[in-house]
């Protein structure tokens, strides 16, 4: 793997990402597949929007259908016919969100899956294992993710704990082509922060993640707390805030030195008819949309917005059509991947500050 | 709109059916797109699997969003971004199996909507002006469909009121590009059908469908009525078997000298799981499937089968996620319509009988 910075604007950074499955500009937004496929979408309709990574989920892979079947099957590329590149998570998050009865201790995680009660295991040398099954791009350290208002006793002992783990994580990978990011704890305590990050800098992963945001605490927080938490990252190497989040939320991210996310936002909003557009979200179910020949957005030309009004939307989700999710989501996923190419070009032109109050201005107008 | 009759093969046709939105090759089958949208797929993914016409449901449409406000958003093809063929059915299938307290009279039938309650009627003018609204390019008059059991007296005044609405139909009908088929009802019946078929045919209407197929009756009885059936209806207009069937059966039609075809089958079985191919229905949540490498059908070019295992299809119904039946749906979809293209080129170079023997005994292979 090989990172670029191209220009920087502020903190802002426009750069180039390579990978042994293509090239990613960014800043760059990555949809969610979860369960090896973008919820409601072919792989070509992500793709159209302009998706260049996308993200997996080690957690509900492992579970189902099993990393290593996903391996004998070619990876994780070929079962999902996702021939670019690919970021899986550690499944840590999952196992402190979603599985149940967990107990960790510095050895690894136990915990019982979500989905049958069956008791697993989820080890630092395990999380490595199954990512390099799957095959993806870039793997994830796995890491300790307390909720925001975790006590500070125990946000050290998590960060004590997912530096440990980071190092056990680097010693046993291995995959030749597959490059690994540490993830830098500590909530909004810039201290702790910086010395999680001073721990595992040294150890010179290809990539660094802020972990533990959009984890409870307000959205100003965090927006707060960005520019100083990405300056402790390196500059030369790509740096992901994992799971963030609201448009809003990725501007000023960018503006403080971001350069990937991931979320589920703009895919699961658009399953439950809620779509983005520039002038704030709009919720197709509403009354008002019903005789509407508008499309959701009129300056967008995704395949939603090319070919369909509100009025057929909010039709297809009032009848339990699967095509309403399908084009919300795509659309979503089209308005979140321009927001970045545009932020980019923004950078690349020395006019990012500009850019981002013009559409923080867009979605506070309301239509 | 015209009928070619272009070449027979015993009472197999090959026609070319021309419509204002395109002209459509005859055997053809036309997928089903209830509520303005053939579920879980785009219209450029229909179009894509060699879709040539679709149909559109007169009783679900009229209920929600309303014919009305179709009518206002620019018509059926527009609304759903569908600029083909389109072929509504009368809505009177529906009122006798899906709404709730019906009470027909000559006059039409009233009955309570299956969504809410309200009490509608549904008059034979009523279903002009719904499917004039609608602006298909091919509408149905509105018939009595009684069930393949129904006493000879039940089946009697069917056919004495169909023929009667048919009449009312005709007369009410003024869309200047929209052509109306009229529906021979009689059951298994063949002196009942020629008898309402008798009183139909003067009317001159440019189209004649079989109705009355397909609810309840066996198979094997519907096969041994249909070439006598069949060979009521003009010969150089196209005929219409409506809701059927099975690809075994439709081959069968086909024989007997059927050029039309609608069926939820396709679709509603791909979102069940359950995959049509050359030898035989393949049910893909069967745990053999867990680990096959293989496409559904190895020599399909649909969109499913060139990029995706039979092992990527039982994880995507395992994980309950919406790619599965919207990819079991094209594929489904590519089959049935390629099987009516191979028909017609068997049709077309004289060796119709020979094709369909071939795809009987490879149907009854079985996997």
């Amino acid at each position: 793997m090989r990172f670029e910075l191209l220009t920087t604007d502020g903190a802002a950074r426009a750069g180039l990402l390579t990978t042994a499955h293509g090239t990613i500009e960014t800043p760059i937004f990555m949809p969610v597949g979860t369960q090896a496929t973008v919820k409601g979408l072919t792989p070509e309709m992500v793709r159209g929007v302009g998706a260049q990574i996308i993200l997996g989920n080690t957690y509900h892979l492992t579970l189902r259908p099993g990393d290593e079947l996903i391996r004998d099957l070619g990876g994780l590329h070929a079962f999902m016919n996702w021939p670019h590149p690919i970021l899986t998570d550690s499944g840590g998050f999952q196992v402190f969100s979603l599985a149940q009865k967990r107990k960790i201790t510095d050895h690894g995680a136990i915990f019982k899956s979500h989905l049958d009660g069956r008791e697993l295991e989820l080890t630092p040398e395990k999380a490595v294992e199954i990512q390099q099954n799957l095959g993806s791009d870039i793997g994830m350290v796995l890491d300790e993710c307390p909720p925001a208002d975790a006590p500070s006793d125990v946000m050290r002992n998590a960060i004590r704990r997912s530096i440990h783990w980071a190092e056990r994580c680097k010693a046993h990978h291995s995959h030749p082509t597959q490059a690994q990011f540490a993830i830098v704890q500590g909530g909004l305590n810039i201290d702790l922060r910086a010395e999680c990050a001073e721990a595992l800098i040294p150890m010179d992963f290809p990539g660094y993640a802020l972990g533990g945001f959009s984890v409870g605490e307000a959205p100003e927080a965090m927006h707060a707390a960005l520019p100083a938490c990405a300056a402790l990252l390196p500059s030369n190497k790509p740096r992901y805030l994992m799971g963030v989040g609201r448009p809003q939320d990725l501007l000023i991210a960018v503006a403080a030195g971001i350069d990937m996310f991931d979320c589920v936002m703009p895919t699961r909003s658009g399953r439950n008819a809620l779509a983005f557009t520039d002038t704030g979200p709009v919720k197709i179910r509403n009354a008002k949309h019903k005789r509407d020949p508008a499309p959701v957005m009129s300056d967008c030309d995704c395949q939603c917005c090319r070919n369909y009004s509100r009025a057929y939307l909010h039709h297809l989700f009032n009848a339990e059509e699967m095509l309403g999710p399908t084009l919300l989501s795509l659309h979503n996923l089209a308005y979140y991947l321009r927001l970045m190419r545009e932020a980019r070009s923004a950078i690349v032109e020395g006019r990012y500050g500009e850019y981002q109050l013009r559409c923080e201005a867009g979605w506070a107008s309301v239509e």
